[in-house]
């Protein structure tokens, strides 16, 4: 029976909505994500009880984000990239980030139509950005969702974002492998890469290396190769490679793929993705936690009040900004003074 | 009348140090900073109502940030760049943030022995690290004594750190221009620079650019280039320049001051200084409520019980992260559930 997600779910319905998800079907699966992207307390907590369920089953698929700036060919790669792992068996599951995007666009259709393969195959699953202008909470929701895909069997979850913003730090924070798609060209065009994007990456790849770019591609990825060569790794088992692609023609794809499958599965094997993963699921507790600490204060007026008159105070430098934490924080903590 | 910084303060007394510290008096400054640094209650309150009484004669100073690992100069670099501005007739202040050193390293005895110059130069003030663990309360330290020798006439305040650990971070968001020191060298000694640090750069200096190191140091100029060429700049009106120097024979000093001073000059005549100097404060502010926040909350032994059985709920996957955090935040958010 299909019940609308604006309906209160009962313990009989949960039991019966994890089995869904455990069985792989679709339709208990994108349910169970419409209740984890419920701003509404109800579906939250009928969320939480669900991911209790299903949780045992989850972990064992790779969690690969992908970003790249608009007109990288991101939807082209994906698609030939999931139609790539697909091929091979794996089941697929594509999630985006976009906390920008509102609830009018990113629509499962558009998503659809950008990804054209990979929406008609059945071994893939689509799902668009989840609503929201904050981006905590909108990369929370996408963080459980991969748990609810993996518990549905999914081999391969990919989370892709846009790279505006902090999204792609928020991705990287979530998923097991991080590949930043880059533009063929060099000198001026390699400008205004984000702050931070290349030292995410744990791989870079050059997309749109074909007919006339080629050459450009290739000075581009000798450009991120000595790029990387000065930045910190993050792991030190693992320097990230430079590699080229046509996600159009379909170029390449095969050597990413196997590169990066490997290298996961060397982590794997290392314990290395069991620590990451831990290091990754405490980090976000904490972030999360005070995330919703910094949330509830805002609600309270004595707060918001008193950080405004500090603020200009600041401002017009008549207190320190260490001060003016030292009095708006004593309104917490010591709250009968 | 010298007092002895564990005894409290009335208030005659603070309008006695004030009115030294704003005279320009070393031994009134000294003992300031001593309050700032004290972790007593009453000592940190008569260091607020202190610097309540010198606000309106900070923030004229031109604050610069300088980090570099350990062996590439630093000492002699400041040494000679500080001779060089009181020279110019500018009081220069050097203070140093090393939230490591714990309080038997980093005496003043030590910062005076490796600025062997500027030490006993009457237009100098050098102040070693404040003692402290935790980098956020010793960074706050420093901010606060930075507003001390402000209103104390200083022109230039220096603040140097080590860079390791997160203090260069710390340091550039309190200062106008942050200069990175690096070593000559190409290839694998350029491997493993700091995540981050050449993006907090307003300006790169290539120290020991001397005898044999010279040709080394101008390959080292320009892999820093083609670095900061494809990373995005922290001002759209300001592209870090890479220079080099040799401080133990004071070449390359002139134009580095003039460069960095010109430049600063600039931010003060368009607005961008106010603007940088705002946003820097407001986000002091955050930070630091966000850090007595949760230290309070880690004081409450409700708080750490949970926590402690959560991350392991985590780390065993029984328990999402998002969901984790959820509960432990309704532990403050709603109380009496």
């Amino acid at each position: 029976m299909q019940r609308a997600p604006d309906s209160p779910l009962n313990v009989a319905d949960i039991d019966q909505l994890a089995g869904g998800v455990l069985a792989g079907d679709r339709a208990s699966l994108s349910r169970a994500i419409t209740f984890v992207e419920s701003r509404r307390q109800d579906h939250r907590d009928a969320a939480g009880q669900l991911l209790n369920a299903v949780m045992p089953a989850s972990g064992k698929s790779l969690r690969l984000g992908i970003t790249g700036v608009p007109g990288v060919g991101k939807s082209t790669f994906i698609d030939a990239l999931g139609v790539l792992t697909t091929s091979q068996g794996k089941k697929t599951a594509v999630l985006a980030i976009d906390p920008t995007s509102g609830r009018t666009r990113g629509s499962i259709l558009g998503d659809k139509t950008r990804m054209a393969r990979l929406a008609v195959d059945p071994l893939s699953f689509i799902r668009p950005s989840p609503a929201g202008d904050e981006l905590g909470g909108v990369a929370s929701m996408t963080r459980e969702t991969i748990l609810l895909c993996e518990a549905a069997g999914f081999d391969v979850v990919i989370v892709e974002t846009v790279g505006v913003g902090q999204s792609e730090h928020a991705v990287a924070q979530m998923v097991d492998f991080f590949l930043v798609l880059m533009l063929p060209g060099g000198g001026d065009e390699l400008q205004g890469i984000k702050k931070g994007l290349v030292e995410l990456a744990d791989m870079i790849v050059v997309n749109k290396a074909d007919g006339t770019n080629k050459g450009l591609a290739a000075q581009a990825a000798q450009h991120y190769r000595r790029a990387l060569h000065i930045i910190e790794a993050k792991s030190a088992k693992w320097a990230p490679p430079v590699l080229m692609a046509s996600a159009l023609q379909g170029d390449g794809l095969d050597e990413i793929w196997t590169t990066l499958a490997t290298r996961v599965q060397s982590m794997r094997q290392t314990g290395e993705l069991n620590a990451l993963r831990n290091a990754q699921g405490h980090a976000w507790m904490h972030a999360d936690f005070v995330r919703r600490i910094l949330a509830w204060l805002d609600t309270r007026s004595d707060v918001s009040d008193l950080r405004k008159e500090l603020k200009q105070r600041v401002s017009d430098g008549r207190v320190p900004p260490t001060r003016a934490a030292e009095i708006l924080a004593k309104l917490i903590t010591e709250p009968n003074t």
